[in-house]
């Protein structure tokens, strides 16, 4: 075993010590990141701490692009690392502050580390976690089609009950243009409702009303989708007690 | 085959080449219809290009003019597709742009395009995603008499429970009649809640806080019900193993 | 059959046409009054028809004593009807008006009349609705205890969660009391968020972020409540094929 | 039985009648010491009978403390009960008027006594209730894992959409700073929605409605979780009638 197989072995997998002691000190560095990002977007704290976190920053830069370099040098196709899904958000994350040498003003990029959150997925296959994540997982996956055709015809349903508001209310109670009155529709519809726009006519109020039982009763969709989904799944796994008969697990 | 059949199945089937390219130019020329009608609605892409607009929705409205005219031409019985659904939206669709030339000040017909957006659902009815489409349109269609039941309840319980708040808040605090009371009952119930009226006294909000939870309790009631047809609709086709005793495959 | 029996057939039945009459009759009275109701609330069409108003409300009103004196006079124990669910609504949407001859300014005791509304109920059971209606009244029924358990949970919840963020944000930031903070609360575990009140702090926003995590994974719980018995319920009525081993329809 | 078992019997079990009785006295105390601190935080409250609420307090407060000391003289192992979950929370709810004698302006901590109010579970163990409960209670224990899986990809994903959610409307619309801009997406995401900050640019407003719409999609996981929980539970729980052919009465 070469000195790469070996890198490989502890940057790669996670069956050896090694490997995932270096999952686990990844995760830490990924999450002091995320910290010093956000404290670093708060006013005050930019204020008085704003030098340090700079530095900071740079030290964590400087270990993504060691283990970025590390990665690239363990692989025996580095194309196959760096188009990989990892791989992209991988770099993303570790390049802003190089940029932000080049560019001024840049800083902002530096909350695309956030994607880095991703990888948490990755290190938690391991653990066990797995066992209720896959399932759901396969569920959602499942429903993931029926779940998207749904979406579809809420956001059609959107453009026509955003174009009848935009009709009703008009520009002076908000609705200042069509795909402003869209956002609200979808604002209403998943009943979030911020309040920011909100129809002031009896006839908006009307219609809102209907748009709003639309959605109430609409939401119920998605939620039968994966719960049938999701019985199924527990009926197929859970079922492992053959039927006496006729000899089939599966034989509901 | 006369020109008037060949013209027939280019238009309203999708069987053939020409069928189905009929269908793909017809939906882009919808929805780039659409994002006209929606720019057009931005306050400073109006002022900017206004005249654009007008010159590219008049190329449409000839376009969906000869459409029109077209299927009424190709069919059998030109009634039966002018009082269809798609042949009622069709027209309505077409004809804002003849109107405003009659009456200034129409051109806010125009957002009836929007309602072409459904003919997207026919022209997809050919494509892939019928498989999950057609299983939710099922179980919604089975479900539909009970959520339509239930949803009936909901009104009447805003109409008693938006006479009560009217009682207890009144005009001075936003709930200025009852009709407007009763929005604010359907905006609470659907869990939407705005805040453009709130109740400010503590017996409004006590009242309210009942209202809320009788509302987050019973939203669970269209989920159960689409959730159970679900649940049945997978059973019924998934369940293609016949039980080897009794040879019945939706013995369950 | 002598009168009095003739009318508790009309009055109380519905299986002649007569009494399908007077049930569809007064359905629609009781909707003129509500409209009537509502109407008058509204700021305007109170300025310009009150006394209008006044005089159909007098008319309606005249109409209800009249009804509610012949449902006395046509059942054998008077008691039996007064004392009744529908004999207490009966009795308190008649007598408002009496009320504001003696006492002025109880004008508002009309939208009592709302309380008719359920009467509704009672003539759609005769309806085709039934079906729909019958399956959701007996699981709603079914699983009304174990709801009823989770929203007294929810009740605890709101106490203690509305307790710890009156600490936390305290009197300034609109939390001013502990049944305040509550209200609070129950607006944010349903989902329902008005907005008008919300944490400030950033300690505040973070211990409401959970409470809106719990709120958002709780919901789940009164929908799995409700989807489990309609399930169950389907499962009893739809399997009518009898299993041809044991003879046994509801063995699954 | 000596006096200390009998006392033991009073305080911590409940199948004597004296042990009821004590119960029931328990439960009305703390919902009296409940509606005073809530009564207190009132404004106009505090200044009128503030002083009669202190007497009333410390009535409470030594209540408790005796009831406390009776407790632990009672039980075997006096560690055992003062480090329980019930003894902690005994404790937390007994002190903080003592405490309020050395620290001035610890008040505040009398909300502490909401806490008791988790005991009415205990009590009410031994009540009818307890059929609903346990099954919920057992459903959702099973489901808890899950769930919380899911909570956990929630918060990942509102870390990311609230980074990118400051890049795109940044602080002069309210984004002020990454962690406010992670509570507006968990806001929005739960579909609470209060807009004290919403989104005010075309893309901001473009990507909160993505953010939405998954909101809205996804919510359906929890309540897809929960319900094929509780359907499994119920298939398990009323199932009673054995198979006729394999005598197995969880043969599906």
């Amino acid at each position: 075993m070469t000195w790469k197989e070996k890198l490989h072995e502890v940057i790669y997998e996670a069956d050896t010590k090694a490997g995932k002691l270096f999952d686990v000190i990844l995760l830490i560095v990924i999450i002091i990141s995320l910290v010093l990002v956000m404290l670093d977007s708060v006013d005050y704290l930019y204020e008085a701490y704003h030098d340090w976190f700079v530095i900071a920053e740079w030290v964590i830069t400087i270990f993504f692009t060691i283990e970025y370099a590390l990665r690239i040098i363990s692989i025996k196709k580095p194309s196959k690392y760096i188009f990989s899904f990892y791989g992209i958000i991988d770099f993303l994350s570790t390049i802003p502050l190089y940029i932000s040498l080049v560019f001024a003003g840049s800083g902002a990029l530096l909350t695309l580390r956030a994607l880095r959150l991703l990888r948490v997925f990755r290190v938690l296959k391991l653990a066990k976690f797995t066992g209720a994540g896959a399932k759901i997982s396969v569920a959602i996956n499942n429903s993931l089609p029926k779940i998207l055709t749904f979406l579809y015809s809420v956001i059609i349903v959107s453009f026509i009950a955003g174009a009848i508001m935009y009709m009703v209310e008009g520009p002076e109670h908000g609705f200042t243009s069509i795909p402003r009155s869209i956002y609200w529709t979808i604002v209403t519809l998943t009943t979030v409702g911020y309040g920011d726009i909100h129809p002031v006519t009896p006839i908006g109020q009307f219609v809102a009303s209907i748009i709003m039982m639309m959605g109430y009763g609409v939401i119920a969709v998605p939620t039968g989708i994966v719960s049938a989904e999701m019985v199924k799944e527990e009926r197929l796994h859970n079922n492992t007690q053959d039927c006496f008969n006729c000899g089939e697990n599966k034989h509901q």
